[in-house]
């Protein structure tokens, strides 16, 4: 059962495509019109949009007994990151940075900008970071005061095993910091099942908004000490959330626009049984996709059990008439945006299975693939050996 | 004479007051509308509207010969100030703050955040740093690198001289950098006038767009010397800058309808005249609007000479009838959303000039605050005499 109205969907024939993408993602049209007013950032109606976008995404990470914060901020998904780096990590603390993937790469960069001290487990294009070897690094490495991991490693695709990792860092008496970027919303991360000091998250992921501005949920005993780490006044954390507790208040002018846009998302989310319902109609998405593309004959990077439903990496086919910036094109044409891989060992390309899309639509993304290949005169869409000894790496 | 059609207006019948404040501020429907579809931030359709924008931009900025870049950034105007001081100032300068107001002080808190030299004149609530005290200022302190200076104040509305601030910078041999936030697009702010290394404002003040990014205007040779300057990953605008030199994209995710907007509110500032039309249009309405509050007996905190056509300080009446916040919703009530004011001494409030609004609307807003006034039994609208004295400090 999906909630969803064909008929608010994007018309590729008009010229605009689905998003196949990781955020920015396809919304719906009701999001999209939440824009056409303009709001004064200091006035009371819009504090209390402010207030209501808080209050609902602390209903979505549970925290039953008010022992957490929402703290928005302005820009995009990288400087929540960042700010949950300056503001949580004292400048003396010491971070453990789990990579698999650019974006826990990327937090590695943030740290070694912010000039902090960090420790780099680097697991290459897409292998999972797994619980021992967290409590093996952090055994062997006293002055590590944080963890800091992708939930979903939206590079590969990949959902990383949190729980387990939560579990490693805390029985280590070490606190864990987490990037559910494109997770959040439509995969539990929920404060009385998994331990984390904050997370963050953007607008434009599984919340299905529109970007401009991302999120941090924190604990706030923990956020309480964080005054006088932030490396940057705009991203300090703490004065964010001090600010929004005194006046109601974004410190600086926030993308009012896209704030509006976030409260019918948030809106659509509920009605569509929140974290829960959200999360089914992806995993109906991906499901379909890849069932679909795997009897075009595209294999998929990861094995079933890694598969996130937010994103899916395929291999490209080995035939050399398949050139990705052809197949690009030719989908793009079909009315569906698709993304590039990140892979650094074998050519690869992304399809995501989130945004306002549903199951009928993800089998036209099938139908458009066939008919990309056939087109092309690609025959066969295998993959090269080297790409089936690379999956063959991670275990089932 | 006007370009803007007032079928175009917002209703504030339909409960959409006219924003009077600098930023958000009322933008016109087709830039809101411009927002009604969803762009992939890796497609090369994006990829053009991002060069348009810079393109444009750097128009606006007069550059015949290719000198200078214009680099954009995600987030509000405070973190394009953060970034232009971050990644100008190497880490061994020292800035010289000129602030008359809290925009000045926040770039000196921002110094402060980052941990760099820097040395603060602080002028007050409004006063102007004028060029023969930055000249006396870098006379005395040979470390300082660079100087810092509002364009438009907000906090007050002054326009400061930055011509002959400029002057005195140059003259001296040191650096000028500008937050021109609230008066680009409508005040000239040419390269081939006044010199700079680089500039910031936002999608939100005289464009006219939507909130959700800004932009620095920077002169190439000097940028090009600032790797490795930035605090921050997020706010570095030189990998930001050579991000978009190699792939055309933003280095994170963009507020892809903010830009859209942008580009709509880019044509409409073409059509209006460029920087000198929009200028005039606010002028205008700053005329009117202050000549019709001066008659209601309201006083202005600035002399006519130092007035921005952005926004305009009035003192609260004496009259112990006048309460802003009672005032300020029957204000909104009539549509018209105006600022609480921000000098510390005297009690005030201000109106902006600026927004999708003409000369018609702003004597509505004139008409508005006369019925505030005789509603709430305000008498006169006349200052305290410590407003008048305040005022009498700036010559004219
Ligand atoms: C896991 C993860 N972290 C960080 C980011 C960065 O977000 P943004 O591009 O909004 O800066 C993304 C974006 O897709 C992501 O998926
Ligand atoms: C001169 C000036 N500088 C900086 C800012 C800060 O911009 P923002 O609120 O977008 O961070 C403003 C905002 O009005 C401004 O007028």
């Amino acid at each position: 059962m999906s909630s969803l109205q064909n008929d608010a969907f994007p018309d590729p024939a008009k010229g605009e495509p689905f998003l196949l993408t990781p955020g920015p993602l396809t919304t719906a049209l009701s999001v999209k019109e939440a824009m056409l007013r303009d709001w004064g950032s200091w006035d009371g109606d819009f504090r209390a949009m402010s207030k209501s976008v808080c209050d609902q995404l602390l209903g979505l990470a549970g925290d039953p007994d008010d022992a957490y914060v929402c703290v928005p901020m302005q820009g995009s998904g990288s400087y929540c990151v960042e700010a949950m780096l300056g503001t949580f990590v004292p400048r003396d603390g010491k971070v453990l940075v789990l990579a698999n993937g650019a974006y826990g790469l990327r937090a590695a960069e943030t740290m070694r900008y912010l000039g902090r001290a960090y420790t780099l487990i680097d697991k290459g294009d897409y292998m999972p970071p797994r619980g021992a070897e967290v409590a093996e690094a952090l055994a062997a490495d006293p002055a590590i005061t944080h963890v800091i991991v992708c939930h979903c490693e939206t590079s590969s695709g990949i959902l990383n095993p949190v729980a387990e990792i939560s579990e490693a860092t805390y029985a280590a008496g070490r606190k864990l910091l987490i990037d559910s970027m494109s997770a959040f919303g439509a995969i539990d991360l929920d404060v009385t099942q998994i331990r984390y000091e904050a997370m963050v998250s953007s607008a434009n992921k599984c919340i299905e908004g529109v970007p401009g501005f991302g999120f941090a949920i924190a604990r706030k005993a923990e956020l309480e000490g964080c005054k006088g780490n932030s490396h940057s006044l705009v991203l300090d954390l703490y004065a964010q959330w001090t600010n929004f507790v005194k006046s109601g208040q974004w410190r600086y002018t926030p993308p009012t626009h896209v704030v509006a846009a976030f409260l019918e998302a948030l809106r659509l989310h509920a009605i569509e049984g929140g974290v829960a319902g959200r999360g089914a109609r992806y995993t109906k998405n991906r499901d379909v996709m890849v069932a679909g593309m795997r009897a075009l004959g595209f294999e998929t990077l990861l094995k079933d059990r890694w598969l996130s439903p937010i994103i899916v990496t395929f291999f490209c086919p080995a035939d050399p008439k398949f050139v990705f910036t052809e197949f690009y094109e030719r989908m793009k044409d079909k009315g569906f945006i698709i993304y590039p891989g990140k892979l650094t060992v074998v050519d690869s390309f992304r399809v995501g299975c989130i945004g306002w899309m549903d199951a009928a639509i993800m089998a036209r993304v099938v139908k458009a693939a066939a008919e990309a290949l056939a087109e092309m005169g690609v025959a066969s869409a295998a993959p090269p050996a080297a790409a089936l000894a690379e999956r063959a790496k991670l275990a089932a």
